[in-house]
């Protein structure tokens, strides 16, 4: 372990990392306890609604992990509780290994221009923990063997939110389009679904700082936030900054997508601080080892940096495996060529070497040492399509078929598999994405980067893309890769992180509602009846970024008194239909009859009736001719 | 019209109003000349791109009017310059009239505390035109009768863009749910749709500054823009910098919600400023008039509004006939009662008189006042929903059956219309609302307020609007009323005007491309090139906000030479995928055979038959078993 710290003697002194913590206001942290596990609490955050509702708080689910819970001391140099530390040590299939020693490469720092670095995470916290020789610690292999693990347990409570409580949970409305959702999810459910293979819980044994969740079709929809720097921006702590910010707006995941310097040491920081699973694209690491000379890449260097990732406890990997040699040519006549980094890397290396890709190649051996920790597969797609001329063409469906095939050798050694999609989709090619996904990689979740259905908005790409999620998520989407408005301009900052989640944890929301997610439309409901009532805190304190929403009742009418105001200055007192539409009610009540009774029913019958008439008189002609 | 001009005494001093002229940046204003009738010409927008594209400059829809155009002084003082005013006055069937005295409660200066007002508009330029008597002046009237007027020239001209020169005509790749979009919009086809009530071109002859367009399912979608000051917020100066800055960034019409004091000055102000049509909703200015005490309303209250209305030139008004007293219990039991403002107010007075709307009642006698002007309607849905909950509920469908029936009553005196359509739905409820539309509205043009599809983001509501936008936008909806960041918290100021534009401009468009409108793409495919090819600057000026996406670009790389460099700061230059793609292609290239032969065929088909094998072998067991 000595050389894992060596690298604190480059840069010795730790610039103080600042994080937001503190509860998101009018909430609070709960922990609801497991009646399987005697002890063991699910993390959940409650919104108190003011006297005057007269109702409970809501329970809404939670992602921003102890950063949020008042009662939990925050010190980003020591890293996150270990909450699955002992979880894991129960089940005696694991032990510490001696693990890989940290190379200077690692960080990037070959060559001459490679000076200067990051500072070391101080507080390695132990020897890498693997599988004992030839075992399987995935969530999968337990799940096929019948075992419910504490991680199945913590999703089940984690998904329901309460629903049992609820009469909603019976009136369920939407369309799933041929999804398995349960009224309540038990963690028998939890055990099938990710035994089919129809939802991951990423959870790498070296990350058990992490809360568990699933990413499944038949949960709820999930999004993931993009982070990590570049070689031309950014430093490990706005990386840390960027990592907590995320999850407190509701990233279910993060992406350390890091291509500059120190990329072993911003993610020893990241993941050290992650209550959420983190992903990486190993790829882009083993480049920099290489100089960034995509033609040197070697199966060495790549597993090498595996096992390095996955000692440090990445819980799942971007593999750019269904690029094939055949496929790279397909992509001669597009627009926009190839657009995933991963893709145009591994395209490069296939044709310089004329060569089949040895991600292909090699996929049962990546999938061996994936096992050893519980990594994830995440099958990249290099082939997705970068602007609406080239969605669904013959490129992209061709990798999607081999990414089926890989789905199947991966599940053969029990490796949990999530799919990544496109891309740049305009609405009426969106449907086809999913219905083939569904098809070819035998309901495998699906994990997609918007789509943007259109080409022309830079700037507005968390919204092109969020209308592509909304719609992909309804249809079956699992988990929703968010963009931002920095999309094809530039890095994002801290501001656009929270744009980019608010903007996918509504689009994300909306798919659950469309869905028909029992108990989904409670938190609608609740801010729909708090803003007829102008419980104006209440629908801030309800809504996905509260602070946002103050801040823009606040700029015209900033007084103590408009919070409670019958109106808002959208319209004036005057104009404000929902203030009418009480008075309405009320004048109804002074007539000692509700509104609904206000019309003798005899009389609304005759209403309804004459214009039902007069409908039908004129109903076979639907529009008047052109010319008399 | 010494009357008219006479409140210039009440507040002699006219502040300057300032407003955002010049081109959009990269592109110019063009003139294209009709050739049915010489001298006429469309104004539309180019923009121009860099030699190295090889690419002639992109010609784009532009509703910006004369304010883009370098040629033209802009003096809002004196307002735009008639285009249509000896249109109308050659077709002989118009007459100038003395008009209405303008009255103080027209500005709200009854009661005690309506001192003050805002600077009166000098310049209202001549009696206000009317029909001759008994006659009807609509495009409607026109069209059944066979005559192409020079407004459907216009429209026909700038519907296609040029579309003429283009291969993209012909391929087509699209869904547009039985919409009838033809390859080529001739003046014979908007003669045909205005005269079957499939589109409306709104054009009050006493808005002679105004450049046609239509609204309808088989033309380009279009987008409005509310504005309009509040008893709370705002003045004339914003209101009119508000306008002339939504036309700037694309809205198609602007709606006057003005609510405040001073409502018959703002207007002018805005109409004689406007080059798109203005909608109003003047039950807001009559219920003003009888100092918001809705029960208070009259017929003659009313009627005489719309008169003042219509010799100001107001396009179309917003009038909430189908609310009947029988559907107001309807709404007893819902979240969010009636959020509409003029459906509450209507629906108060409704009940306060147990009587049967006067709208309704007499709705024969305003199509009457509305063809002498050529006022087309809006059909308002006082009973759209407010909250996911109420979404598709009896009352919404209930009132859409009555603007069904208005619709034909309309049409009989050849008076155009549109109906206005929710509101709050959830993603599984929006195609319901379409297809009900069409049914019962016998196709006339749907115009919608979002929907949004959740209701738990207030401050990022043009988001959740703008997601059911683009999707009844594509089911066929024909304008879209947009959502500023601000809906349901304040009044937007100028930044949430241009937000909420561009939103349900980059909406709109998705739509177009989902109903493969002719040619809708070759903007995407323009950009995306662009973006290929590291042509930053073509890049932003193809891109619906040239200004952000620069500004965006800048923020981490400013420096001139970022703009030519083949990366930006979001994956550097080694991780820039589109740059490894280019170098993909120059490898194949360098080894004499372009990317698409660089496998011999057999080879390539030999991996794709693999792969195939490989699949079909597997094929049949979409996943393994849960246990072995």
């Amino acid at each position: 372990m000595a050389d894992i710290n060596s690298h604190l003697e480059i840069a010795p002194s730790v610039e103080p990392v600042n994080v937001t913590t503190g509860p998101i206001r009018g909430s609070r942290k709960i922990h609801v306890e497991s009646p399987r596990f005697p002890g063991m609490t699910v993390a959940m955050r409650e919104i108190a609604l003011e006297p005057s509702a007269g109702e409970p708080p809501l329970r809404v689910y939670d992602t921003s992990g102890p950063y949020t819970d008042s009662a939990v001391p925050i010190d980003i140099s020591a890293g996150l509780p270990k909450l699955r530390r002992e979880w894991i040590l129960e089940r005696g299939d694991v032990e510490e290994v001696q693990g890989r020693a940290v190379k200077p490469e690692d960080n990037g720092q070959l060559g001459p221009d490679r000076s200067g670095g990051v500072p070391g995470f101080a507080h390695v916290p132990q020897l890498p923990l693997r599988a004992k020789a030839g075992g399987n610690v995935s969530q999968m292999h337990y799940a096929r063997q019948g075992i419910i693990t504490r991680e199945m347990e913590y999703v089940a409570i984690r998904e329901n939110l309460g629903r049992k409580q609820l009469k909603e949970a019976a009136a369920r409305d939407g369309n799933d389009w041929g999804a398995s959702i349960p009224d309540y999810v038990t963690a028998e459910f939890v055990r099938d679904e990710v035994a089919r293979g129809r939802a991951i819980i990423p959870n790498n044994i070296n990350h058990p700082e992490s809360e568990p969740m699933a990413i499944g079709r038949n949960f709820l929809v999930k999004i993931n936030a993009n982070i990590g720097n570049s070689a031309v921006a950014s430093d490990v702590a706005s990386e840390v900054d960027k990592l907590v910010w995320s999850v407190r707006w509701g990233a279910d995941t993060v992406m350390d997508l890091s291509t500059g310097r120190n990329i072993h040491d911003t993610r020893e920081w990241i993941i050290r601080n992650s209550p959420v699973p983190i992903g990486t694209v190993p790829l882009y690491q083993a480049l920099e080892k290489v100089g960034g000379v995509a033609e040197d890449l070697t199966w060495e260097i790549f597993s090498d940096t595996l096992i390095e990732q996955a000692e440090q406890g990445v819980d799942y990997f971007t593999i750019h495996a269904g690029l094939r040699l055949a496929y790279v040519p397909m992509t001669a006549k597009r627009v926009t060529g190839i657009v995933s980094r991963g893709g145009s890397i591994m395209a490069k290396w296939c044709l310089a070497h004329h060569k089949e890709s040895f991600l292909y190649d090699r996929f049962d051996e990546i999938t061996e040492i994936m096992k050893a920790y519980d990594i994830s597969y995440s099958l990249g797609d290099g082939l997705r399509p970068g602007s609406v001329a080239d969605a669904n063409d013959e490129a992209q469906f061709a990798e999607l078929y081999t990414l089926g095939e890989l789905t199947k050798r991966a599940w053969a050694q029990d490796v949990q598999v999530i799919i990544e999609g496109p891309g740049h989709v305009p609405m009426h090619k969106i449907k086809q994405n999913m219905e083939k996904q569904l098809e070819v990689c035998g309901e495998a979740p699906f994990y997609t980067l918007g789509p943007l259905v259109t080409d022309i908005a830079p700037g507005y790409d968390h919204i092109t893309s969020g209308i592509g999620a909304a719609m992909i998520g309804w249809f079956g989407t699992a988990m929703l890769c968010y963009v931002t408005p920095k999309e094809h301009l530039g890095l994002p900052d801290r501001d656009d992180v929270k744009v980019g989640v608010v903007t996918y944890k509504l689009a994300a929301h909306a798919a659950d509602l469309a869905k028909g997610h029992p108990a989904a439309r409670m938190r609608d409901d609740a801010l729909s009846r708090a803003r007829f009532d102008f419980r104006w805190r209440d629908q801030f304190n309800l809504s996905l970024d509260p602070d946002t929403a103050e801040q823009y009742h606040d700029q015209t009418l900033p007084a103590e008194g408009a919070k409670t105001a019958h109106f808002c200055s959208m319209c004036g007192p005057k104009f404000c239909s929902m203030q009418i539409s009480q008075e309405v009610r009320e004048f109804a009540a002074k007539q000692n009859q509700p509104l609904e009774n206000f019309l003798a029913a005899e009389e609304a019958e005759k209403g309804m009736a004459e214009m039902s008439e007069k409908y039908r008189l004129a109903g076979s002609e639907l529009y008047l001719p052109a010319a008399e």
